[in-house]
């Protein structure tokens, strides 16, 4: 569901699945969300869900159908490599009720890749692609992504996934950056509650967070106020600002605006 | 849905929900779903589905209420700080219908850790505790965690998170450890691919994964073979080992057995 943003200020919304079992089992640590997650924020699109499944048929089905309805884009990053546990295109295609065939053009992306001599069976599975999707080019390894609406099918190897991103900004409809500002306070997070709760009820088109740090023997708390209307931003910032100066805590502002 | 293993050779399932709009934008690395992965493997519970989740009550209550019905015991991390956007606690006690009071036992252990002159209200609030539910004792920061029937609630700061975690042992029903073995082969995945399909199939009871690597300009695939069945597993390794040396290639097997 691509929502017309013409008339609204709030971000697009994204969801991302995330397919493997190595990721569940603790084997492997999830390295692709932090990154999905900021960069879309700059595009002004918020990822709202994150899901991490095992290499089976009817959970990855199941998210797809799921999110593909409720949200604005859908991302999956896992499980398109040659081996017996790379499903994730065929359950993609199974999801949106579509056959799965070789792509003429992948399997001349992998062959130039590889060079013919190289191109094995097992590699060739990697051109299977579901019918109607659009590929999405992979500058490291050969292997591409695809687009099917709304569903963006990425690698889970982190180099290549973010290799891959950047082309993907051509075919998602942006919106107003989700900015994120923050604040280095030493007090106590809960000596801050209640006020922060006041200004974040002032202020329902910002997040405000408190995140409490320990460091050097002492407490502190870091508040970061994120949001894509920046006037309201700036406002809420500027009153939690007042707010630590009256208390006399000791703060500092993070220098540079950086996404979400 | 706690399951009765004596008839059954397949491990406990468990899910875990991530509560925090820090994760999903990329401002916080997420970091306790390596550790909980693998600490319940240990304990032969298979961590089937993660769900990263903003701190909005319909997405918390709904993954609440969701899990719990479908596996044998649920996690979550985050939200129970003592400010506005710590809302787990009256989220879980809304997904089982029950009242948030005030807990004296966790009163007294916020006393003990803070002092009386330091308990203020809002320190106060991480006493606040759905009926029924038993405390999860803290040994870092005084604020305990919470069960209520199979689901667990525990802090999101990973330092906090994983000094509870102990804890939990003797609230959950354990199974035979599922081990993990890995095997590095100096070969590109794709031209195991066939092979490895062949000898996963022979082995349902084993889990078997191939991860492709390149270090020092050379490509690699970790094989990874995990189960509870330690006949099944050890016949399956063999299996691969087999076929790397059929194949004359390169490689060597981890030293120890470590959790899945």
């Amino acid at each position: 569901m691509i929502t017309d943003q013409s008339n609204s200020r709030d971000p697009l919304r994204a969801a991302l699945i995330i397919i493997g079992n190595e990721v569940l089992s603790g084997r492997t640590r999830e390295a692709n969300l932090t990154f999905i997650g900021s960069r879309l924020a700059t595009m002004g699109i918020r990822l709202c869900e994150a899901r991490v499944v095992r290499d089976e048929r009817a959970a990855i089905i199941a998210a797809v159908n799921q999110f593909r309805d409720q949200y604005d884009y859908v991302f999956t990053t896992g499980g398109i490599g040659p081996t017996h546990d790379d499903i994730t295109t065929e359950c993609v295609a199974a999801a949106f009720g579509l056959a799965v065939n070789r792509d003429p053009q992948a399997v001349t992306r992998l062959r130039n890749y590889y060079g013919p001599d190289e191109l094995t069976d097992a590699r060739l599975r990697m051109a299977n692609i579901p019918d109607g999707a659009e590929l999405i080019d992979n500058p490291v390894s050969g292997a591409p992504g695809f687009r099917l609406a709304n569903v963006f099918v990425l690698p889970g190897v982190p180099r290549i996934m973010q290799a891959m991103f950047p082309g993907l900004a051509g075919k998602l409809a942006g919106g107003a950056p989700i900015i994120s500002r923050s604040i280095k306070a030493w007090i106590a997070e809960s000596k801050l509650a209640e006020a922060l709760g006041r200004i974040q009820f002032e202020y329902p088109d910002v997040d405000i967070g408190s995140y409490p740090f320990a460091r050097e023997n002492r407490f502190g708390t870091t508040l970061v106020a994120s949001g894509s209307n920046t006037k309201s931003l700036a406002d809420a910032l500027n009153e939690i600002e007042r707010l630590l100066r009256a208390r006399e805590i000791e703060f500092s502002v993070e220098a540079r605006a950086k996404p979400e």
